[in-house]
């Protein structure tokens, strides 16, 4: 197979951990046949600083060009501290999500058997977890108006939704639960927001279209609650842009680490395929980072943009070699762990390569 | 101390659990030498049955007449299953918060040790938490402008704050972390948001006021994540409503249960006391809710709106006390607890007030 990769590491730690990622892509390419080829592009703080656009647009052609993206994280402390500013790197990334139609984003949280001691949460309680995340990820109040009125001295944004876009994410969910254990949980907050009460009429609109999967409402409040209360409760999930951000940052803990969580977001042309984990400027540069979720990312891209079921799994069995070997990066490593075993993203990305 | 006292059970449960709450204050009254009176008013789903109204006036004019409210739950799964209903228990509940000017909730994440064992988190992670919460109450997209458009297939809720709103919940906040560990924790979303920019802005220009608190910055989402991760992290936290409702109810895993969990509203006049659980419709009327959480409610009512610290404290030294004789409810019972410590709602209430 002959495909054209596009890599856009972004800020901080995105830079190393990408480089793994294509390094595992380069490595299966070679392994299985295929031909990728691949270019680079930039986004976020780097790009502001190279060109004073989050998302410039060679880059956007590049995307548009490309088979598929391999992309690290945006985001820079500078811009936390200074609310006022009116360019951000985040920008880009949003901007880059709604250019390309990326309206799915699927986080899976799978759970690697050996880290199952990395959670703050109790083994017992996770254990068998498997969890796929449906974020709707170009819609809600990430890209209603916002705006500052009365001086500046009231800020707003808007949270909104129409039944297309809540349709198309949805129906995405119920195939997959059809696929799995026929269970999707639905998470909004009815109870107060109109938005979500047009979410809910839709969910409930299509459920009759797949009498055989379950569906369970729940307010993001409880549900934040229940996912660590009885994590295996949850099956696939569906939920909007805001709530799904937060469900799913807070779900990485039942996988240990966010170090371990890939994303794949699709919709009506080139995916793009990033850990969840952001740019996390207090380790850049350090060569600590996980690459580990960059390369399940990649893992990702070869089953849902290429179609490439084995190449997929052999990547996901490597990781599992790797971490059944013993070795960790220090995001997953606990007190345990003999200080041999403790890797940098270099090392872990050699370890899993040998594995390949 | 002569004080008036409105009981508001609301829905579900909240008839169950206040009833035990009451009896706590009656008891307190009798030996502390206190003269407490009572009244009674509806609100929510039962008063929408009564009147057709989700807060008669009836019981605002009480509430404005009375020193402390003791408020049980709001809500009922008729309303969750049809998004197109136009009165709701929930609208009762957030016109009485706006009302009554009750513009600071907050909820203290007080781990009692007898419960370590109870939470899915381990206990080591746990040990020695204790987090209390300042979540924005009359603000935020729970008062935003909402609205249907496009002939109902686009819906919009606002988002929106203003610097003085912040500006007060934030004072308070500063406040009881100053008597506290001197770190304050603000969650956003202000890589995204306008309002969470503003909402950070009048934040970092409080802080010079307040140089003996360190302020801390979190996200949303990854505050969700660092709470099961690291909670001991957070001491005091301050944010706005939607992630403060978010966030609280996460955070009830700490302890345990959200059985145990009270909260404390208040403001511009009458403060209100209740449990941070809503009406749990699956167990009403079994006698199996948790009554701590309103018993709880009432110990922060006795402190914080009457000045009656000693009362409050023996509440919580009886709480204590019935814990470590083994008694359990079933909600924060577990495999481990012997069958006759397992107790309903009345019957917990009963030992409680032998240990008072
Ligand atoms: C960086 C930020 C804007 C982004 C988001 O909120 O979507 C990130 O948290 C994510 O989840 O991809
Ligand atoms: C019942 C609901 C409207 C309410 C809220 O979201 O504020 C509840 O969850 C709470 O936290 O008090």
């Amino acid at each position: 197979m002959k495909k054209h990769i596009l890599i856009v590491p972004g800020d901080g730690i995105g830079q190393e951990v990408t480089t793994v990622g294509k390094q595992v892509l380069d490595r299966i390419a070679e392994k299985f046949g295929h031909e990728f080829t691949y270019d680079e592009a930039l986004i976020g703080h780097v790009a502001i600083e190279a060109t004073g656009d989050p998302l410039p647009e060679e880059t956007l052609t590049k995307m548009r060009a490309s088979d598929a993206i391999l992309f690290g994280a945006v985001g820079h402390p500078k811009y936390d501290n200074d609310p006022s500013a009116k360019v951000r790197p985040e920008q880009g990334l949003l901007r880059m999500r709604k250019e390309l139609g990326l309206y799915a984003n699927l986080r899976p949280i799978k759970l690697f058997d050996e880290l199952l001691e990395a959670s703050s949460i109790k083994p017992e309680i996770l254990k068998g977890c498997d969890i796929l995340f449906f974020r709707e990820l170009t819609g809600d109040v990430y890209f209603g108006k916002r705006e500052r009125l009365d001086d500046g001295n009231t800020a707003y944004d808007t949270m909104i939704y129409s039944k297309y876009e809540v349709e198309r994410i949805a129906r995405k969910a119920f195939e997959a639960a059809r696929t799995r254990s026929k269970k999707l949980m639905s998470v909004d907050k009815a109870n107060v927001l109109e938005s979500s009460r047009l979410w809910r009429e839709v969910i409930q609109k299509l459920a009759p279209e797949y009498p055989d999967v379950e569906v369970e409402h729940q307010f993001i409040d409880a549900a934040a609650m229940l996912l660590i209360k009885d994590p295996r409760r949850f099956d696939v999930v569906v939920t909007g842009n805001l709530f799904g951000d937060i469900l799913t940052d807070e779900a990485s803990q039942i996988a240990g680490s966010m170090g371990m969580l890939a994303s794949a977001s699709v919709g009506d042309s080139t995916g793009v395929y990033e850990p969840i984990h952001g740019s996390a400027h207090d380790i850049t540069g350090k060569g600590v980072a996980n690459p580990l979720a960059s390369v399940l990312s990649a893992a990702l891209l070869l089953d849902i943009s290429f179609g490439l079921k084995a190449e997929s799994e052999a990547i996901i069995a490597a990781v599992d070699a790797v971490l059944k070997a013993g070795f960790r990066t220090r995001d997953i490593a606990n007190s345990e762990t003999p200080a041999d075993k403790i890797l940098g993203t270099d090392a872990m990305g050699a370890e899993l390569l040998k594995n390949l």
